[in-house]
């Protein structure tokens, strides 16, 4: 097998937790940056068959959409549950924290809403839901104390609020010790204090943060 | 078993292609509707651990966010491709095409474009790159002669866009022998004819239409 290739733009965005997922669970990847709105990717786009990023290039077939990655990377690295239900589940989440994101990225590129609104109702309102998620299922993380691909999506996620406000975790103490244990965990580790010190971008544009 | 039940508002929007896989499947269900904003939903949504619809419930388990319950109906029905790669290309394209959705969404709901740019740009563009899916995997379906669950998506997206403007499918050739076989398949020819008698809602909102 060669050495599978992820093309992305040298910000967090939407590659990030499949950065946080191959590096966390020691899968040598090619970690391919490269500055938005760059001739660099005007000229990778050309290359691509569907010229869009991430893009996870893997045993000659070129995958887009963070979500598929995620969960095609889920399923070979068995990270995607133990059964059908616990699967279905692992999906289900992944796309409600996603629905999140998505107001989170309106807010920075589309100036929808104001910061006040993400930090004091939008967020909290959501943060509370996953909440209630551990106390479902009890353990490390999501699903208990099995490892899935929808913990790198909630861990990036809670460490970009964090990024917005500080205080942000506090009223959630099981979404905050998870939180803690991931920065912990000793591949994301080193990796993480790289990306705070290199000051990686969360989005193209920066906005909101303290 | 019992049956399971789909719950979803009295409009197509996001609960249409999981009504349609079950449909053309001859999976039973129970097809639980209501008006957007009613009473009946406002008690409906206190009784569901997520508070939100789409929803399928099967076996005990509540399923939301239609993509999950869609992938989750895949897997277990069989539509979902005969290998790894299928299955990836099978999230990948569903992601795509929803992808086009939300611009539709933010359209009809938030005013975001104008009905031009959507039938002359938006929708053209992406029914380019969605055309030429079939070209990769020639046959009836997206991946060649087998069904998918994508296929539902991508039937209920060109017929929305088809109402939008009845000639926008002419300029694509390939989707538009996809849609016209979609039409006739025998368990799906009545609901849809009921569907227009009926003159059942696309969104919420109505708007744009011819």
């Amino acid at each position: 097998m060669t050495v599978p290739k992820l093309y992305y733009f040298s910000i967090r965005g939407y590659g990030e937790y499949i950065r946080l997922l191959l590096i966390d669970n020691g899968i040598k990847f090619e970690d391919i940056r490269f500055p938005w709105q760059s001739n660099e990717w005007a000229e990778l786009k050309k290359t691509m068959k569907f010229g869009q990023v991430p893009c996870y290039k893997v045993d000659g077939q070129e995958i887009v959409q963070a979500g598929a990655i995620m969960r095609h990377l889920g399923r070979v690295h068995k990270l995607n549950g133990s059964n059908e239900q616990e699967a279905t589940f692992l999906d289900m989440l992944f796309d409600a924290i996603r629905d999140v994101r998505l107001k989170y990225i309106r807010y920075v590129y589309f100036d929808e809403g104001s910061r006040e609104d993400m930090v004091n109702k939008t967020l909290p309102e959501s943060l509370e839901r996953l909440e209630c998620q551990f106390e479902i299922h009890p353990g490390d993380f999501i699903i208990g104390n099995k490892l899935s691909y929808t913990d790198y999506i909630l861990f990036e996620e809670l460490d970009i609020y964090h990024v917005l406000d500080g205080k942000i975790l506090d009223k959630f103490p099981a979404l905050k010790a998870f939180w803690e244990r991931m920065w912990q965990r000793p591949n994301l580790k080193p990796y993480l204090e790289k990306r705070t010190k290199d000051n990686v971008w969360i989005s193209a544009v920066e906005k909101g943060m303290n």
